[in-house]
């Protein structure tokens, strides 16, 4: 019976089990985690989660800032207890996972609290993380009907207001809020945010509002003011997501009801298991041949799965044969069919017996739909419960599966013009996600720079050239 | 570990078991039948193993019988040794595994040799069933080029000779062969077959070569020429396709390999395993909303599946929760999704876990396809190996899976209208297959009868209100 249902201490105690199963259930389906959280993780956690207590919705703290907010008066750096920093919900569902465990980040770097935008749906997917307090902005927060506008070139943003000089780091009177545009089409001057001067300004302002859809973690590392500290959090360097996410996101007990109920129909009795996520980023849905092709090189190339024999000759089971459950997930049933019947019309030269899984083939994303995203969600989790995980180049649903089950996935690259890459796939040398439109500027120097050879453990990217990721720095550079 | 490898003496020993694996290891794979062949059976199969040996193809009798129909000779009665029956290779697999069973009990009952044509594929999907000698037709047999126009205007056929009075009981000199059309399209001339009068013509003729889409078995048991030995053989009436079925019909290694692959990947490890073949016969390829009504109000009315709690509310697995493993078997994929879905979207109420798989969606049928049928036969047997079994009204594809498996099905009726019958399936009273096109005819008083009201233990079938299938007397009537 497994007893460590906290992770370690990684999760606070106390949350009524009813509420959230899957809070407590989730030890019964993951292996344990190699990576502990380090103490001083844990302590900053607890101590985040007094903050979030003490000036969470509702709270004085938290009406004293919103009247402040509401009435649009300047502020002078001491006049607020508590400073927030709201997540606007943005972008495909792995895209939010990722931003909101960097802005939850970056909240902790900065004592800020975290409050999240509920969107449409994001509390039908996500339980409560904190105690007592909820982490969802209230509905009645003043400017809610703004976030949809906000974009590159609102004047509220601050990369604007830089441009435009209304605001510098001499500036007294701040503005109750600034937003912060970290999307991927944010310029120059929105990525001065990564710049510790500018970080010194921002630290007055009590109300952040951010829209990214970026996993920008990477780039906090690059800062002298956070460096230290992060450095302190996570000794393992790359277990940045893999602690904060099995920290943060805690599926509904309606989604984790389709993640134990797949788990259990489908998987649970084999004696391994392959997540096989394919994402795809061509004009057309799909399926294509390469990417079939592609798969089958990557699988069988690795050994992630066994070859077949064409001839149709039945390998007698041995002692070692084994049931394989590969899960797949995509948009579209064209891959998963092609695997399923590779392994069914053929046996395998191991004697090995592969079933083929796939949960859903919602053909296109369509976030309308109540259960699409609960069952994207139940999808990126069920992977991350794999023994091997395969992933798309760029996806970010992939990167929240790997990272939310520990593993360093293969990454089946991205192809140019419709033919199968080779090699097909390449083992991540991380299970960091990927900031994918890192900055490329040295705030001191004031000039560009490759922001993957300042640091070992900050580097390009597997799956993508110029993004960054963080690593553990005894792999080699 | 099982040790009857033969069915209690079912199967006759001393094959290769290399050359057709299925033979031996089925027993690996399907429960011990409740229903043992009869040793009067098991001397009879014996006897024609002896039969076939001494006559099949290229024996010294078996020439000699090709050399007269090649010369066209018409024959006195005495004049060959050896008889045989040709069935021809027409219409769907699953028509033609019901009329193979029903030549080769007519073969058993006029002391014919059963060949059979192998038409495309005939030989890719079934294992030789006698020992020594081919039950196949050999390749330059004489008349097979006519097969394909063989039909129901043929001037060679049984009832076009007897129409044209070119035929008689007291006829002397008979033909070499006679062409027997017994295929849905038969007319009243052609039924005469079912007749004892006409049986004593056709023992004198060498070459019976046959076409038909029905199990006529059940006729057979109307002609007092052939009761008292069909009671013998069948003291347990219902059991003959289920014994003559096990007796004959081995996958070939390649089909095999489909079957225990896709057994072991998917069906295996669960506690209970249910069929439901979904055929449909409208114009329309589907799927219809009405199917899927019908399908769950029939297996969650008959509780072969749990019903599921349609506000989510989990229901913690108690002691008996089971993991029932749902086999769907259609052309189209629908279905399958729709069970699927409903099982992966909501909970259960009793807390059983309902995966479900199919193998397989064809569109349609294509019978050039070469996997095409293999998987087709793959799937009635795969279909047999359940616990319990749905079978969709009219479909003989059902009915080999009944058979086979020894189970009497919920058979889902057949829709007027595109609407959801009510009740939406029943139980059948019998595993025999339906004779779908049954004389009406009392060959002594030479008039219309109802063929289903004459003995107890054949009756009308639950499907088809004309229909006539075999059921055992103790069944009310
Ligand atoms: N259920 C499901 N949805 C998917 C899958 N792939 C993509 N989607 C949908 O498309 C969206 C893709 O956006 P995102 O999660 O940000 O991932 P990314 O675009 O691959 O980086 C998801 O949130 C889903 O809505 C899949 O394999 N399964
Ligand atoms: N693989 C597969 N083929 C099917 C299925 N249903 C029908 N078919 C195809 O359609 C044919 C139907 O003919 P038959 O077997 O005689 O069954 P019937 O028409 O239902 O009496 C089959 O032989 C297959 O070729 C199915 O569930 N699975």
């Amino acid at each position: 019976k497994p007893t460590d249902k906290l992770f370690g201490g990684l999760l606070a105690a106390g949350f009524d089990e009813e509420s959230c199963l899957s809070r407590y259930q989730s030890v019964l389906y993951r292996k344990t985690s190699p990576f502990k959280a380090s103490p001083y993780l844990i302590s900053k956690l607890r101590n985040y989660e007094q903050l979030h207590k003490r000036c969470g919705p509702n709270t004085q703290p938290y009406n004293a800032a919103v009247e402040q907010l509401r009435s649009g008066q300047s502020v002078s750096s001491s006049s607020t207890d508590c400073k927030y920093i709201v997540w606007v919900c943005y972008s495909g569902l792995g895209n939010r996972i990722l931003t909101l465990a960097s802005v939850f980040l970056y909240a902790l770097l900065t004592d800020r609290v975290l409050l999240v935008d509920r969107g449409k749906d994001m509390a039908n997917l996500f339980c409560e993380p904190f105690p007592e307090k909820s982490w969802f902005l209230p509905l009645n927060f003043p400017i809610t009907n703004k976030f949809d506008s906000f974009g590159q070139k609102s004047p509220e943003s601050y990369g604007n207001m830089l441009k435009k000089n209304i605001i510098k780091a001499s500036t007294e009177s701040l503005p109750s809020y600034l937003y912060l545009h970290l999307a991927h089409d944010y310029d120059d001057h929105d990525k001065l945010f990564f710049c510790d001067e500018e970080q010194a300004l921002l630290n007055k302002v009590p109300w952040l509002i951010m829209k990214t859809d970026n996993y920008f973690v990477p780039s906090l590392f690059l800062m002298s003011s956070f460096e230290h500290e992060l450095i302190m959090l996570f000794p393992e360097k790359e277990t940045i997501f893999h602690h904060l996410g099995r920290y943060l996101f805690h599926p509904t007990n309606q989604v984790w009801g389709l993640i134990t109920r797949y788990y259990k129909a489908y998987l649970a009795k084999a004696d391994e298991r392959i997540g096989i996520q394919v994402r795809t980023f061509d004009s057309g849905p799909g399926p294509y041949q390469y990417v079939n092709d592609q798969i089958s090189a990557c699988t069988q190339g690795e050994k992630l799965l066994p070859a077949v024999d064409a001839k149709g000759r039945i390998v007698p089971p041995s002692e070692n044969s084994k049931l394989k459950a590969v899960l797949m997930t995509s948009l579209v049933s064209g891959y998963f069919e092609n695997v399923k019947n590779t392994y069914w019309e053929h046996p395998t030269v191991t004697g090995d017996i592969i079933g083929v899984h796939q949960p859903s083939h919602e053909e296109k994303q369509q976030t309308e739909k109540p259960l699409h995203n609960m069952k994207a969600w139940a999808e990126m989790y069920l992977l991350s419960l794999s023994d091997e995980l395969v992933t798309s180049a760029w996806s970010t649903f992939g990167y929240v599966a790997q990272g939310l089950g520990g593993l360093k996935p293969w990454i089946l690259y991205k192809s140019e013009n419709q033919t199968t890459p080779n090699p097909p796939c390449q083992r991540a040398m991380s299970m960091e996600p990927c900031f994918h439109a890192p900055p490329f500027y040295d705030c001191k120097a004031k000039k560009g720079i490759d922001t993957g050879k300042v640091v070992p453990h900050v580097r390009h990217c597997e799956d993508i050239s110029w993004g960054l990721k963080v690593v553990d720095s005894q792999d080699e550079l």
